[in-house]
C-alpha cells in the first residue's frame, strides 16, 4: 500500500485514536496549526465521543479503530491509548498507509518498536514517537548550552519526577514517568549508557511498582539518575546537570524561570590552590537565567511532524530514539526483577 | 583508673580536641551551659590556639593531646578532628578515666567503634557520639508524629543532602555526609535495615566518591533513601517521609518552617472508589506546619552530656548507635567495591 | 420588549460581546456547563471571528452588537469589552430584555453604573459584575476564616498585584488591576471603607498610571493597602490579613497552596508577661494550609449567574456591588488629582 | 580637650556602650579586627556585664557612662542604646574627645543631630552613623549597577520590611525599621526627596505606629515607597528597583542570591511596534544574579570606622548622613500627625 502523499497545497488530515488524558491536547494544537485539520477522533467511551462531537461538529467520531482507518479522509494518525495497545494500533496504521505519531513509550517492548520501525520503513511512513519534552524551550536550552561548551565536560545528570498519583494501572512508575527523563537523556549527550541499574517499590498495593530509582552509566564517566514516584507529597519536577565548568538546575515546576546556570565548579587543582579539607576548592559565581522560547512543546512537535511528512525531514523523535527508551525501559525492569543489579545495556 | 567522679555541686570541666570547624561550637556551647566550664583546647595549629588564647583566656590549650589529659583540669572530652584518628584519641580519653563526646561518625571501623564500647562500658566512664540532629526540634518533631500514629505504617525515607563543598581529603561524601541522615534513620524507626546498596561517583579527582546515593532495606517494607554531594550547585537538605496516613516534609534549610505534614495519602481501597487510570485514588488534604523547638541542637545535645556524666543516663547517641551508623557506612564502601550490589546488614 | 423567560427545561442561551483576552473563557466555560449553549459572539476583529466559526461553527458570529440582539437565539449577553464601552452596550442588552453579566470594572463612572442598575430593575432582568475572585477557593475559605471568628478582629488588609504588562490604553493600572482587590474587600468585610487616598506614578509615558498604592480606611480602624503596577520585574499576587488571633496569607501564584493561615498574634497584655523592647510579645504558633475548592472561578461565576436568571436568586456579586467598586475607583482618581490626599467615601 | 590622637602602631581602643541587641555585634566585630582592641562595655544591668566580664575577662565593665569615659583606655566609643539617649551620650563622649559611633537612627530630632555634628567638628573627632546596610555587599552591588548605567533612569524605589515583632517601646515603628531603607535610598541615589507621605496604623495598643507606608518624591520624577511593620506572620525584606532599562530585586531573605537584575524593561515606543492594549510593550530578558562580597557589614563598617580615625577619612555614613535620615523620620512624623499629607522636605 502506498504511502499518504500529501501535497503541499492540502492540509494534512489527522485522526486521534485514543481521547483520555492526553489525546484533548493533541487535537487541540493539530487543530491550531495552518496546513492541518483534525478529522476523526477514536475513543472507547461514548461519553467521550459525545463530548468531543459537541466541540468539535465538523470532527467525525467512532469507537472502533478499524474503522475509523477506513475512511479516506486521514493522512496521519496520532495515537495515545495505554501503551500495551501501541503495537497493534500502529500496525494499523502503517498498514493503512498512514503516517504514525506514538505517545511515549513508543511500544511495550523493544521487539515491538524495533517491528514497527521496520513497517514504516517498508511503507515509507513517518513514524514518530511523542517524547514531548524534547520541543520544550528548556531542554533546547540545556542542549545548546552543552554544544557551546558552556557547561564543559558534563559529570551528572540527576531527575526527579515526584508527585502524587496518577497511579497507572498497566504500567509501572517507571514506564509511566521515566519515559521523560530517559527522552531528555537520548537527545542531550551523543553517547549511549552502557548499563543501568534500577530499585523499585510498592506499597500501597497496585502491584507495580509506585517509587523508583534509575542509575545509567556512560562509558565516558557520564552518569545519570532519574527518580520517578507516585508517592510524593510534593511535586518536583527538577533536574540537575553538573559539569566541569557549569551547573544547570532545570526546575519545570517554575512558570517562568525554569533553567538556572550556575558558574560554579569545583576543582582540584584551581589556579594552583593548595587543598586542605578545611579549605573547599570551588569557584562560587554568578547564576544566569536565561530567557527561553515559551511556545506549547506539543505545538512545536505537532509543527515537526507535518514537516515530516511534507517536507520529507527525519524526525526528531522517530523510530530509533523510541526503541532507545524502550530499551531502557526494558533493562530497567530486568534490574528490578534482579534485586537491583546493573544490567548491560549493549545491543 | 577509676572513672571521673563529678559531685553535683562542682562544675563539669570539658576539654575539646580539635578546634577546626566544629570545636567553637562545642567550646561555645558547652561554655554557656550552667554547671560547665571549658577548661583545655587542644589543636595541632598554633595560630589556632592563639586564637583561642585570644577570646577565651582562661582556657588551658595545647597541640598535645597527651598533655592535655595529663592535666587534672579535665572531667570529659569532646572530640573533633578528622575520624581516623577518633579511635586513637579515645582510647586515650577513656585510658585516662574522662568521659567522652565523638563527633560523627564514631570511628573508621565497626571495629574500632566496638572496642571504644568495651573500653567505656568497663572504665565506667559516658560514651557519646555526636549526631547533633537528633537533638533538633524537626527530628524530636518527626520522632513524635511517628509515635502518636499520625504518619501511619511508614513507606519510606528519603533524603537529599546535597551542596557545593566542602571536599573532604579523608573521608568519601559517603561518610561525610551520610551519618546525618543514618543517625535519623536509627533514631526514627524501630527495626534495622536488613540491607544496603550503595552507588557513587568522582569526577573531580580526589580519589574519593563525591556523589553517591545509599539504598536501604528494612524487613517490614520500609525503605530509605539517602543522597549525598559535594558537587550540587544548589544546597539540599530535604527528607521525604511518607507514611499510610500522613506524608511529612522536612527542609533544613527552611529558616522556620522545617516540617510539613501532609495529610494526603494514597490507596486502592480509599472508601470504595472505582480505581481507574484516570481517576487517581489519592486524598488531597490540609497541610499543617507545626512550631518546632528552635534551641540549637548542639545546646540541648551538650546539656545530655552532662546529664550522662552527672546523673549516670544512658545516652540517646552513645556507643550502640553510633557503632550502627559506622556498620551501614561500612557495608556502604563494601557496596560500593562491589559495583553497588546489595550487601547484608545482619550481624 | 419583556424579559426573557427562562423556562427550566431549556438551555439559556448565551451571548458574548468582546472575544480579546476574557471573552474565550466566557465561551468556555459558559458551553461547558449543562443548561447553557452559547450560541453568538460579537467582536469587531473580522480574523477573530473567523477563529471563532473555526473552533465553534455553530456559534453565530457579528461584529455589530446590534444586529447581535436583533437575534430571537439569545437570553442572555456576557459583556467582555473595553471599560469605556460597557455602559452604552449594557444598555443595549438591557433594553432588549436580555439579562446581562459585565466584566469588571461594572462602568466608567457611577453614574453610569447607577443608570444600569435602574434599568434591570425596571426591565427586570439579572445584572451580574464579573468580579471573578469572588468565586475562588481561596476568597471564599478567607470569608469562612473570618465568619468563624477564627481571625479574630481583622486589623489590615494589604494586597500586591505586580507584574509587567499588560499596558492598557483606556485606563490606569487602578481601574486595570484594583478593582480585583476591592471588590474582595467589598465581599470579605460588610463595613464600608469611609476614605481612600491614592498615590500614582508615570513613567513610560503612558500617560495613565502605571503604579498606584491606595489605602483605605474603615470606620472600625480596619485599613485595606492595594498595590497595583504594570512596571515590575516579578509578578506578585500576594495579600496579608491580619487579625487579632490569626494571620492569613493568601499567594495567589502558588499553585495549589494559595492560603496560608498563621497560629500567630500579637499583643500587649499576652499572658500578663512582662513588655519590654527586647522581649517582643507575640505569639508564635502553627501555619495550617487548608486544602481549597479548586474548580476554576469563572465556571462557578457562570453557574451563579444562569442560577440567577432560572431560580431569580439575588447575585452575589450584582449591580450594588459592582457600582460599590467602581465609587471607590473614582475616589482613587479624586485623591490622585488632589496630590494623595485622603477623600471621604460617604455616599 | 584635644581629639584622642592615635598613632599607627598602636591598636585604637574602642569602648561600646549599650549591649542589648546590636552591642554584642559591635564587640565581636571590632574584637575580631586587627589593631584595634575593645577595652571597655558599659550597660546598665548587672547581670549582661557579668555575661561580658565571663566572655571577655580583659575588658573592663561599668554600668556608668560616666565612670566609662574618665579611663584613660579609650580612643572611641560605639553607642548601642536607646535612640533617645543617643544625643547625651555621644556629647560625652564627644566632649571627652574620643571618636564616636553611633547607632541608626543617630538622633531623636534633626536639631540633635545638627548639635553633634558641629560639636564633632569642633572637636576634631570621627563622628559617624551605623547605617550597616550600606555596608552589604548586596547594597554596594545596587549602587555599583546604578552607577554603570546598566538600570538606566531609575523609576521607583519600592521597599517592605516587615515581620512579627519585636515591638520597640520607645519609638514608633517607622523609627525603628524606616532608618535602614532611608539610609539606602540617601546613599543609592544622587539627588534628595523633596517631599515625603506617610500613612500609619495602631492595633495593638501601645501608643506607637505598628505598621506604616512611606512615599518619598524626588524632584526628577524618582520615587520611593517604604512599607515597615511589626504586625506581619511573615518576614520579608524585598525591595524593587525599577529602571528605564533593567530592574533589580533585592531580597534580604534569600541565603545566598540576594540580587536578581532583570533584563526586563517596558516602553512605548520599544522598536517601533504597533502599541495595543493586548499587545503589552514590554522586553522579557535575562535574569542574571550576581556574587556578592558575602563580609559581614558590621566587619566591613568597623574596619572603616577605624580608617577614618587613623586616615582621617570622611566617613562614609557620618554625621550629614545622618542627618538626612533623622530629618526624613521627623518629617514621616509630621506627615503622619497631618494624616497623611505630603510634607515638604526643603530644608
Amino acid at each position: 500500500m502506498p504511502a499518504a502523499s500529501v501535497s503541499s497545497g492540502e492540509p494534512i488530515r489527522v485522526a486521534v485514536i485514543g481521547y483520555g488524558y492526553w489525546g484533548p491536547n493533541l487535537v487541540r494544537n493539530f487543530s491550531g496549526l495552518d496546513g492541518c485539520a483534525v478529522t476523526a477522533v477514536c475513543d472507547l467511551d461514548a461519553e467521550v465521543l459525545e463530548a468531543v462531537a459537541r466541540r468539535y461538529p465538523s470532527v467525525r467520531t467512532t469507537d472502533d479503530a478499524t474503522a475509523l482507518l477506513r475512511g479516506d479522509d486521514i493522512d496521519a494518525v496520532a495515537i495515545a491509548t495505554p501503551v500495551s495497545t501501541h503495537h497493534r494500533l500502529a500496525r494499523q496504521v502503517i498498514e493503512s498507509g498512514r503516517h504514525v505519531l506514538i505517545e511515549k513509550p513508543m511500544t511495550s517492548t523493544a521487539e515491538e518498536a524495533r517491528d514497527l520501525i521496520a513497517m514504516a520503513e517498508a511503507a515509507g511512513v513517518v513514524l514518530m514517537v511523542d517524547h514531548t519534552f524534547l520541543y520544550t524551550g528548556a531542554v533546547r536550552k540545556i542542549r545548546e548550552l552543552l554544544d557551546s561548551g558552556e557547561v564543559g565536560t558534563p559529570f551528572y545528570f540527576d531527575s526527579e519526577r515526584i508527585s502524587l498519583g496518577l497511579l497507572q494501572q498497566d504500567i509501572n512508575v517507571i514506564w509511566d514517568l521515566a519515559p521523560h527523563d530517559l527522552s531528555i537523556l537520548q537527545y542531550l549527550f551523543d553517547e549511549s549508557p552502557e548499563s543501568l541499574q534500577a530499585v523499585g517499590y510498592r506499597h500501597v498495593g497496585s502491584g507495580r511498582e509506585e517509587m523508583a530509582t534509575l542509575n545509567l552509566h556512560y562509558p565516558g564517566g557520564l552518569h545519570a539518575q532519574v527518580r520517578v514516584s507516585w508517592l510524593s507529597p510534593v511535586k518536583v519536577r527538577r533536574t540537575l546537570l553538573g559539569g566541569s565548568r557549569r551547573m544547570i538546575v532545570y526546575d519545570d515546576v517554575e512558570p517562568s524561570e525554569k533553567i538556572r546556570v550556575y558558574d560554579k565548579g569545583v576543582a582540584l587543582d584551581l589556579d594552583g590552590e593548595e587543598v586542605t579539607p578545611l579549605k573547599p576548592i570551588y569557584r562560587a559565581g554568578d547564576v544566569h537565567i536565561p530567557t527561553l522560547d515559551r511556545t506549547e512543546a506539543l505545538q512545536v512537535e505537532a509543527a515537526h511532524f507535518l514537516e515530516c511528512i511534507r517536507d520529507g525531514v527525519r524526525p526528531l523523535t522517530g523510530g530509533p530514539e523510541g526503541l532507545a527508551v524502550v530499551e531502557w525501559l526494558e533493562a530497567a525492569d530486568r534490574s528490578l526483577a534482579a534485586g537491583g543489579t546493573f544490567v548491560s545495556l549493549e545491543s
